[in-house]
């Protein structure tokens, strides 16, 4: 155990709430996910509260489930990441942008340039959570006829990967030498050209566009396959996982570090968030009352159908009242359905029940009380090596994340937890993680 | 001819000046391309001078040229639009924003998101230059073997559009009633699945973001070429032009308005833009000496590579001080190369002569003199129906934006012919362009 330990802080912001009932709480933003002036407010809000980073998941789809349950979601409509967080970056100083790129519906030159752009616009502050696109409905708005197979996504993410950091290092970091006496713009001898030949890409480069700032943004996955860990271990730098328990968070802290050691990488050059829904109050029950009075906000058939999009399976078909029947192996992100699936069988829940919880703070974990008991299970989480810091999900906006920023970032900050001002001026900087050397020039 | 016309004018900002010698200029930022600090001021200045709109051309590669010239273009590195302006957005509050896409390496689900996204970000100022990708070095980018030809880039182009404006049609514009109280966040009868079906696309919807604020973003177009002109006619609301003199310019006018007509669409629905890069002095004089000291600035080398950039083909085997041979075809852009080559036989030019022109302000439409003599010049044009407004390059930045903004802006102005005040606060309402209905539900 060290004690040395700081926690990192992400705020989970796409949706700006994952509980489903959030934007009908008494005082929220309905229109919280589709507001830019309500971003751009909750964005300088994570910066005074000193978080690392704004996280934004995405989806390229409208979610699959019956209309019913549809039509009661605040998620249909919102901004997709790589626009927003551009904008973001003009309002802010020095909050970490973070945005989702599929690697299975996009192609690398894109990705590579404009989360370049981004590292450029902000000064040194983008992150990129790369993913493979898990949704089998977004493949239906790519012309295919369905969804790309799991283990050949995981394989097109590898190399996606490689074509993007290699495009990335397409100059040095000081190519740009812009003489105006001479004329000289750049010096020929600092331009890599990429030329990448694999099995699913074929391209030349060189990216037309600086190398970032950050010599590449931050790579984030929350890869929990096995497939998922390893290119964690072998690419990421942060990752978001979901664990409702600190035995299970430890055994993945355990098991991606170690990975990381075997394959001669420093066990701190990855940072382990765990997801956490927080609700904040002044006395434990005063919390757990305004977690009631959020799970009563939704739809009984809106918990059917998010437990059916995370289960990748139709769950109004199983017994309410009876316990998850077996789930059929799918196609659809694993590690989520499998933390789901032990959570019903350890608690003994009913479907019905797990509906419930799915349905509000989406099965994760919940750290529901005062600032104390929260900086508690977060101090303990942190020393115990379940987690290096947390992925902060807010019940509504703007009160929920005004209560975690004005009450526990404060409790955290006295007991020497978290910062009192950001360490630097890059994301990378603020998280401790090196900057990569360019793969094709030396330093 | 009209009496109460206004000019509409644009700003061309990527690069932010086409001069090959600009950036070298005494009081030019170097490096105006690639600064977001720069970009924003410039934005802000343009704003100042009620300008319609900031457009940004886009190239999906570095281009190709020798080294020798390459490695003397301040355009090698520079931002992508649709990251750029999503910041510029944030930070002006009337100002259009224009970002070239390529429907030939995008997908339409990703451009009509982002579009939608930056049209909701920007309260309605977003513009959409779609464009075919005519650099034969982008196809190596993105995994081709060689570049899509000509007749089938622009068959994808028009299928695109169709998907990309169906798609923006997904949500009523009233859709979203956010009714806490029930809890129904959108009205399923206001939701239509475009379940598209093409010989390029299919695309099932709906997108999962709201219409945008304009209804569709402004379109905006270039093409020159026959198929160009008719996709144009029937789809676009801005076109910008390359157009050397007011003969071409208003046998352009003429046919793509009448093109318009057939179609059963009114004239004012698509406003005519050709470039001009302006250089202003106090006497016509001083203009022309600092358009003689920005040529000085421009190597020879860089000349002949950005003729053969234009041209399509190796324009240093040609013979440097004869007259320019006959071209052959190529698939790349037609009309830019075609109005080179009218200039230079209308003009007598060697090739050496029409190399320096290219390198120097492109082979454009030049007003160079005094703010009275450009502002007579492009009341001209206005007047006879050469143009509805003017794509306005810049030597330089920041001076040479600051000279067209503080001296012929206001000249413009006296005259009555360019607004005091932005109209509206949406690029549609600046323009005068309608409100495209939904055409999927009744207004």
């Amino acid at each position: 155990m060290s004690t040395d330990r700081r926690l990192r802080l992400g705020a989970f912001m796409r949706p700006t709430s994952i509980h489903g009932g959030g934007w009908r709480f008494p005082g929220a933003w309905p229109d919280a996910n589709f507001n830019f002036a309500h971003y751009r407010q909750a964005a300088l809000t994570l910066e005074r509260g000193r978080f690392d980073a704004l996280f934004m998941a995405d989806h390229l789809a409208v979610l699959n489930m019956p209309i019913e349950a549809l039509k009661r979601s605040a998620t249909v409509t919102s901004f997709d990441p790589l626009t927003l967080l551009p904008a973001l970056a003009a309002v802010t100083s020095k909050l970490g942008l973070i945005a989702t790129a599929s690697t299975t519906y996009n192609e690398p030159y894109h990705v590579a340039r404009k989360f370049a752009a981004l590292d450029h616009i902000s000064g040194g502050r983008a992150g990129w959570n790369l993913v493979t696109s898990a949704n089998p409905h977004e493949a239906f708005n790519f012309s295919l006829e369905q969804h790309v197979e799991h283990g050949r996504r995981y394989a097109r993410a590898r190399e996606f990967f490689d074509v993007v950091t290699g495009l990335w290092d397409s100059w040095a970091d000081d190519a740009f030498v812009r003489d105006v006496e001479s004329g000289v713009y750049f010096d020929p001898e600092k331009l890599h050209v990429l030329s990448h030949k694999g099995p699913h890409f074929s391209v030349r480069g060189p990216l037309n566009i600086a190398r970032p700032i950050q010599g590449w943004p931050v790579i984030v996955q929350a890869g929990a396959s096995d497939a998922g860990r390893q290119i964690a271990a072998e690419t990421a730098e942060v990752v978001f996982t979901n664990a409702n328990n600190l035995r299970d968070a430890k055994a993945y802290y355990a098991d991606v570090k170690g990975r990381m050691v075997l394959l001669g990488r420093q066990r701190d050059h990855l940072k382990v968030l765990p997801a956490a829904f927080v609700v904040v109050g002044a006395t434990v029950e005063e919390a757990r009352r305004k977690k009631e009075q959020l799970d009563a906000l939704v739809d009984p058939a809106s918990g059917i159908a998010s437990l059916s999009v995370r289960l990748g399976t139709d769950a109004s078909l199983f017994d309410l009242d009876g316990p998850l029947p077996a789930i059929p192996e799918t196609n659809d992100g694993k590690g989520s359905r499998q933390a789901l699936v032990d959570m019903a069988r350890e608690r003994n829940m009913t479907v019905r029940q797990l509906a419930q919880c799915v349905g509000g703070s989406y099965g994760l974990l919940e750290l529901i009380g005062t600032p104390q008991s929260i900086a508690d299970e977060m101090e303990r989480w942190l020393m115990e090596e379940g987690a290096d810091g947390f992925n902060v999900m807010f019940p509504y906006l703007p009160g929920g994340m005004d209560d975690f920023v004005d009450l526990v970032v404060p409790e955290l900050q006295r007991r020497g937890l978290f910062r009192t001002e950001y360490e630097g001026t890059t994301l990378r900087e603020n998280l401790g993680l090196p900057r990569p050397p360019n793969q094709f020039f030396a330093a």
